[in-house]
């Protein structure tokens, strides 16, 4: 069995650290109306600081044919979520700030702001995601409990959703040795309620991560979202028992997504339990009966350095497109999804122009992503 | 689901036919001392027919240096096999007759005799094979059954070795569809004895096959020998459940190196029944929940014609090797298995050369044959 190496992930040799107005004009940036992490990351790139973005956000709005604009966060709301999460424990870390998991800010939709709760250093320790049904098998649930003890042992951190059954196990097993649960609510506002004393417990050797602001209650649309968090932080995803068109499989499907490695445990046919996971190995998903297995796929991954993405949108727009140009690229969008490649052809405009006018309308509240580039109109 | 077209598979637009001289001539050949499948072609390739063949033989062996002359199978002998034969309804074919199964015929090693029982018609259809544990689980044995069933009903015939648990299960489900149970003795020598009946049953719409004389009690080594012809028959080898180190593994270990498909059925880490086939899943086989994973698989291999493997032992060598050379290749050779491929670096000799002078060796029942094309002194 391989030991593990401390993560050789280190998002930059001298980490950033924000000044308390750098991060209160970020919180506002995160927390105002139709911002999402990538809208957030491009403004960021091109307007350079939150403050500059936040000026500019009424006229791009404008410009994309809001009714009115966006609501912004106010810096007394800002304040008051900071003081708050001092009371509760929690900490807001920016992508690349110290303890802020390095595989996660290598992500395209890495939350700009990421609370955090409890031993930070758990979470810049290498992470293994173990995921599955809520309502396991014994035989799940306690090889989920092996897997995580042994993979805990091994050095790896455990991260999981706090849900019942797989998650709950995983926890559980590797509460001493350090395993994150991953919230899709607020710090306060933990799912389902009977996991309170879990998480005090994980506490300890591990910590709690949600990108939602306190007394934020999740919604059911909040899972999914959560979900990349899981995935994100991790070196590979190990589904542990899944029936077919289960929540486990729509992390696994973002772990694929994000290139992280997505292992599956396999089980008889004859067990519907069983459906999800043998269909993941059927689609290329590894294979796994033991800590070891997994330790030897993520073994050669935790050797090479961490990358951030880079993606297209991090090219300069620093400009207003032609009003001709927007309504060409309008007049292309519809309620069907379309590629932004196929925008780009259709329209003529240059990729640049085509990127802004997408931005106007998302902070109109007009403009809808879809998995795989898609875009379509509200 | 593909409904699988009649196989496309014919080994010659005319089929062969042997001549009942040709026959008998063949049947002294195979029975002789120290002649294998292999060795047995070589010979037939190189001497035109079985009769010179048998005429060289003792000249070969004292070549290779044998003490004594390898016993000849007299033509008494062969007449009275075939005559027994007749009694018991068993038909001796060989590769490229018609109702030889033409996936087994081309085999390197097809049996150059087969001894077929039954409804011959069968063995021209395409076949699965299904094996697994005979100390199977409940669970194992009704999946087994389903799937033989399935596949029966899509048109493939399925092969196994009427052993008990999972061939037991597999031949039962599908005695009515048409199964082909492949045995490891003599067709009046039923191991275990207790599947008589269900041998019987099978005989209607399926078959039965040996390469083994009338009255040859199947003993240990016969097993492994047999399962060469089990994955040979079949477009693919499905492993049901399988504990590590079973003789399961071995027949997908000889099904890959014939190039058939390995199929395996996935289990919970936690039941040994399926550390086997999880195993064989992890090295590369095809992990099937269902009869329709199966035919997936197969369907692009029944469309390919069917190429018999020509192999390098089937250039000619109708010469006899300088002393010299004879006595180097020897030299080399010893009780650690060493490849062809060393021998004739190391010897310095032509292929062919290398290649006569093991023959000599083997008819000399000095040589043993190895997998990977390993040869050692005995």
């Amino acid at each position: 069995m391989v030991i593990p190496e401390e993560n050789p992930v280190d998002a930059s040799n001298s980490p950033l650290h924000l000044s308390d107005a750098e991060r209160l004009d970020r919180l506002r940036l995160i927390r105002s109306e139709n911002i999402g992490p990538r809208t957030f990351r491009s403004l960021l790139r091109h307007f350079g600081d939150a403050r500059t973005a936040i000026a500019q956000l009424p006229d791009l709005a404008r410009r994309g044919g809001a009714a009115r604009a966006g609501r912004i966060c106010s810096a007394e709301e800002a304040l008051a979520e900071l003081a708050a999460n001092k009371r509760f424990g929690v900490s807001l870390l920016a992508p690349g700030e110290a303890f802020y998991p390095p595989r996660l800010a290598a992500t395209d939709d890495a939350p700009p702001l990421l609370g955090v709760r409890g031993n930070l250093e758990s979470l810049t320790r290498p992470m293994i995601a173990i995921v599955g049904s809520r309502n396991a098998s014994g035989a799940g649930l306690k090889f989920a409990g092996v897997l995580a003890h042994e993979l805990g042992e091994a050095g790896f951190v455990i991260a999981s959703g706090l849900a019942r059954g797989i998650d709950q196990a995983a926890h559980r097993a590797s509460s001493a040795s350090g395993t994150v649960a991953v919230l899709a609510g607020g710090h306060d506002r933990i799912y389902p309620p009977e996991h309170g004393d879990l998480l005090l417990d994980l506490l300890g050797a591990g910590a709690a991560i949600s990108e939602m602001p306190l007394g934020h209650a999740p919604r059911a649309r909040d899972f999914p979202r959560r979900n990349r968090l899981v995935s994100g932080t991790a070196l590979g995803v190990v589904v542990v028992e899944a029936a077919q068109r289960s929540g486990s499989l729509i992390t696994a499907r973002i772990a694929a997504e994000q290139g992280r490695e997505v292992f599956a445990v396999p089980g008889s046919p004859l067990d519907p339990r069983a459906a999800g996971t043998n269909d993941l190995i059927k689609q290329g998903a590894t294979l796994i009966t033991e800590a070891a297995d997994v330790i030897t796929a993520v073994a050669p991954i935790m050797e090479r350095p961490l990358q951030l993405r880079e993606t297209d949108d991090d090219e300069p727009f620093d400009f207003e497109p032609e009003v001709y140009d927007r309504t060409r690229i309008v007049n292309l969008l519809g309620p069907t999804p379309i590629s932004l490649d196929d925008l780009i052809r259709l329209s003529s405009a240059s990729p640049a122009t085509v990127r802004v006018v997408l931005l106007e309308l998302e902070l109109a509240g007009r403009l809808q992503r879809h998995g795989g580039g898609l875009v379509s109109l509200i």
